[in-house]
């Protein structure tokens, strides 16, 4: 039998953070949550929203009984916020985080946290959504969705399960990578898709006939792009702390882009064909759930 | 008052033509819709699902008392089927097609329909989806959809004026562009993203972790890489038939990966930020129907 949480602490009310405390909420899993965050006016929202019990602005006080807190701002503001709350983060005291980068997250952690690298335990929930903010929020944004922990060496067992029960509560699907190889994975299936779709729009709305493209524009173009109306803030952390790693990608994309460009010049449709079939069939089998490397 | 057709032909009873027949049908415009194609079986299954109402596979009886042919195969089939088809054309029949791009099935018309140009009117229906077949077809695909004709210079007022009346009765909002323009438009929103879906999803799964990638893959790579389940014999004629165009587009856009591929390798957070807003700004005011260039 899980025991439920006391008090829960999420930094950064937003879309993620809300989702966490809101399904919490709905498991029975937390008594009280308390909001912190650099803007007044959305944790006021938030609490209006019943997204959170209270609101601090001051780590000491919200620390105050807390059993856990989750860090769910911009991977950019770890550092502000983990020096912040340090000095007042009792021992026992579980930290977790949201963050869409990890190796970043863990190098702030072992600088900012040092003194309680056993409570500490990295996660990332795949979900998300174009709509940020706490009006976004739901209690089932991570129902059958993955969550990638990227446990540390020095954490206690018992932090791992007891922070796994966290998300398994909200009905995240967990999992556990080492932090590079989270970063490597998710440059390829989410970072460098955004930036593909980032482009392509702020490309096309530069041009003088804009306008017309986008009324001619259909539901292919809507769905390439979704991810174009993702947080700005979030994806400029994102694609700086994982650059190393999103670079790589990119690289590899332009060479495919290169093949298939010389495949256009010599309009070489036999092969353009194949190359379209292998897709389909490979996103296809993926979305029956039976994609497999060796087929 | 607009009058209904007596005979349609439709060849190429797939998605698109087969959307047309069942469209023309809810309208109460049309008294009897022959298929004509390549694939006895796929004709057959037409039938049986009551998108068409009788199977030819000679041009000749098909063509008997038709007053209205649909072109719905992909663009590379338009100059064996415009030749098949010529020598059993009587002068009136209106003839128009749905090809996804315009310049080279007007070509194709000069060449094989040029006793016909009077009455033959290109057209491209901008709706689609990631499955084919009849099976997929809807009477409303088209319903506020656009419907670009590109009308030849030849063409008589009247042909005009009742081939868009098909249109329109199958729910599509016309406009009218050169097929130059057309071909242009369309490689930047269309074309261009689906080669784009197509590249990625085939470059993740030639990899030796292509399985672990795709488990990890989340809402935003299934949207992203959607187009990327289109049929691969019609992308790969649009690709060939619009290589030009397309090539210039993919030029621009590798130009753009290039400048942003240069902003992540110096960290430059505060441009890829700007980025990232411009494109989420205008994506957004394009789905509000409020994109302006001039805003």
């Amino acid at each position: 039998m899980t025991q439920a949480f006391g008090r829960v602490v999420v930094c950064g009310v937003g879309l993620i953070g809300g989702s966490f405390a809101l399904g919490l909420k709905a498991a029975g899993m937390v008594r009280e949550v308390v909001g912190i965050g650099r803007t007044r006016a959305a944790l006021e929202r938030a609490q209006a929203l019943g997204v959170i019990d209270a609101i601090s602005t001051d780590w000491a006080e919200a620390l105050q009984g807390a059993e856990l807190v989750l860090l769910a701002m911009p991977v950019g503001q770890m550092d502000t916020v983990m020096a912040a709350m340090a000095p007042h983060l009792k021992p026992g005291v579980l930290v977790t985080d949201a963050g869409s980068t990890k190796r970043d997250v863990v190098e702030v952690v072992y600088q900012r946290l040092r003194e309680h690298l056993e409570y500490t335990v990295p996660a990332h929930p795949i979900a998300g959504a174009e709509k940020s903010g706490a009006e976004a929020a739901r209690a089932d944004l991570y129902r059958q969705r993955k969550v990638v922990l990227t446990p540390l060496a020095e954490n206690k067992p018992d932090a791992i399960a007891r922070v796994r029960e966290a998300w398994a509560a909200c009905g995240g699907d967990l999992a556990e990578m080492s932090p590079q190889e989270h970063d490597r994975v998710f440059a390829a299936v989410s970072h460098l898709p955004h930036l593909l779709a980032f482009g392509l729009v702020h490309e096309i709305a530069e041009r003088a006939n804009a306008e017309q493209l986008f009324n001619f524009a259909a539901g292919g173009f809507r769905d390439f792009t979704r991810i174009a109306s993702s947080h700005p803030e979030m994806w400029r952390d994102i694609c700086i702390a994982n650059r190393h790693a999103l670079l790589a990608e990119l690289d590899t994309y332009l060479t495919e882009l290169a093949w298939i460009r010389a495949l256009l010049s010599k309009a070489d449709g036999e092969s353009l064909e194949k190359l379209f079939t292998d897709a389909r069939d490979a996103r296809d089998a993926w979305l029956a759930g039976r994609f497999n490397s060796e087929a």
